[in-house]
């Protein structure tokens, strides 16, 4: 499993069908086609900057058909191409990353394939009349066992980073997006051990004291176990929707590389949320306000509650 | 100001001192330099690929220098470059998007340079004891005027996708970062003409009812221009804190890469300052709440607002 000369020759046979999906920002492209008539997929991906000097002092003159788009004072944009068209061209690092599946199989097709998001509003009918009901029946199911069984020390206790039992109990997780080791990429998830709280939409304007003292406590646990960091270098944030209907907060460093998880419509700062409670009326909570959020459209959220609605959604939108 | 030949020999004079940043996943690069030895900053960035059938039928076989990289039974993976060095790599699309700052200051350096990062939260009376005099002070300098020039009409005027005037009225233009051409990585910022709005501080509940027309009408004139495009496929936003005070709105397409732009401690969801006004008593707003955002470590507001406060913050954290 190593460099492969055959490998090589597969990619120019490459028939292009259709364009499956195109995301990071589109500079990824996953393409369907076929090599020798048989299916395959071919993903090409944008690749980083060579970061030595030697190119960088070169990159600006070895640049083609650079053509400027505007110009405003001291700043200008331009579009142009990394590789000029003379012989020197050869001697550019590569710029692109290429994937191969080949022979490829109909559930790659679909894993590869573009999913649609929507942004739904779920007002606080909306929430108690459909999207709760949907939540309590999840929790039937026995969805969020797994979570009671760390909580209560059947499972994955090796994982357990840190665990505090009482009123204000909780236990710390490593996210399974981080590879528990670069702490400018920090990922831990603190997951409260009561369980009334099944998402952002259960906290009151009395849980207010409560929240702060599980962040405290989340800091403290978070800087015990990582001497170096500071305080002021942590985010808290929760997700709405979150992946499972027990309260659990992430823990980041902030300068982890903000990807879809920290992303507006699925991340709310819980700092933010504390205050917004605070300035609420007594006895409401976030169950009264309107949440603007982004969803899949192979979700059973979407496919059971907004997606039948949502003529009724953009009339009120 | 539209396209000019003389800001398009500027690029290879470039010459290369310094590497300032690299981010984005190493796909953005900040280099420092100079052009006729007054001071420079040149930003590359790999640009989204061309999508059209005509450019894909023929990508596969126009892949320069193909090295496989790895092989492990129907997967395999490579580098590649994606012009050749053929006469046609004159006809490949552009993969590389330039941003030009000459001649660059001090703080535009400072900006883009690598810097630490912290988080800060500045309560009602941080904001209007020191944050808000700050803005004040930056507002008398003139730091806005290029935006209440293109509002009355008297530069960039081409960049100008949609105006409209009133009480209500805005105007929206491309977001820098965006190539203007690839719908799924749209992002636009809505700009609106009233000038007493620096900040989402300065949105009260009495705003509510603006604030969901302004939306709208961006809706609406968003879909207008790209008709393919859904009302719930936009995402809305504001930052805080912002680049520029006088208040602007970013929408972007929902599969638009969340990156730093969308992140938790940066962006905050536009519907969402909606529906906290709602909870609001009457006569409060934005000004009234906690708000924690992250914030560079060379940035003035930390510099003279929060770093000497620090001490303080913590206690009060």
């Amino acid at each position: 499993m190593s460099r492969d000369p055959a490998a090589e020759a597969l990619v120019p046979k490459f028939q292009f069908e259709k364009l499956l999906n195109q995301d990071q920002a589109g500079r990824r492209v996953v393409l369907l086609g076929s090599i020798d008539d048989v299916p395959a997929l071919l993903i090409a991906e944008r690749a980083p900057f060579a970061a030595d000097p030697e190119h960088l002092s070169s990159f600006a003159s070895s640049l083609a058909n650079v053509t400027n788009l505007g110009n405003n004072d001291i700043y200008k944009w331009y579009l142009a191409s990394s590789s000029s068209a003379s012989a020197s061209a050869d001697s550019q690092p590569p710029d692109l990353k290429i994937n191969l599946f080949h022979p490829c199989t109909p559930q790659l097709i679909a894993k590869y394939s573009r999913q649609g998001i929507r942004v739904v509003t779920e007002t606080p009918t909306v929430y108690a009349e459909h999207v709760r009901p949907y939540v309590l029946r999840k929790q039937a199911e026995g969805r969020v066992n797994w979570v009671f069984n760390i909580l209560e020390g059947r499972t994955e206790q090796e994982d357990v980073m840190y665990r505090e039992h009482g009123p204000e109990g909780f236990l710390v997780l490593p996210d399974l997006n981080w590879d528990r080791k670069t702490v400018t990429a920090l990922h831990l998830l603190g997951i409260v051990e009561r369980r009334d709280l099944l998402s952002l939409r259960d906290l009151k304007k009395e849980h207010v004291d409560w929240l702060r003292h599980v962040k405290r406590k989340l800091v403290d646990a978070t800087l015990g176990m990582y001497p170096k960091l500071e305080w002021d270098q942590l985010k808290f944030y929760v997700h709405y929707q979150p992946t499972y209907y027990h309260l659990h907060i992430h823990i980041v460093h902030v300068e982890l590389e903000a990807g879809a998880t920290q992303a507006v419509g699925k991340a709310i700062s819980l700092d933010n949320i504390i205050s917004q409670l605070e300035t609420m009326p007594d006895g409401k909570g976030m169950a009264d306000v309107e949440l603007t959020y982004t969803i899949g459209e192979a979700s059973e959220l979407w496919i059971e509650v907004f997606e039948p609605r949502r003529k009724e959604l953009r009339d009120n939108a």
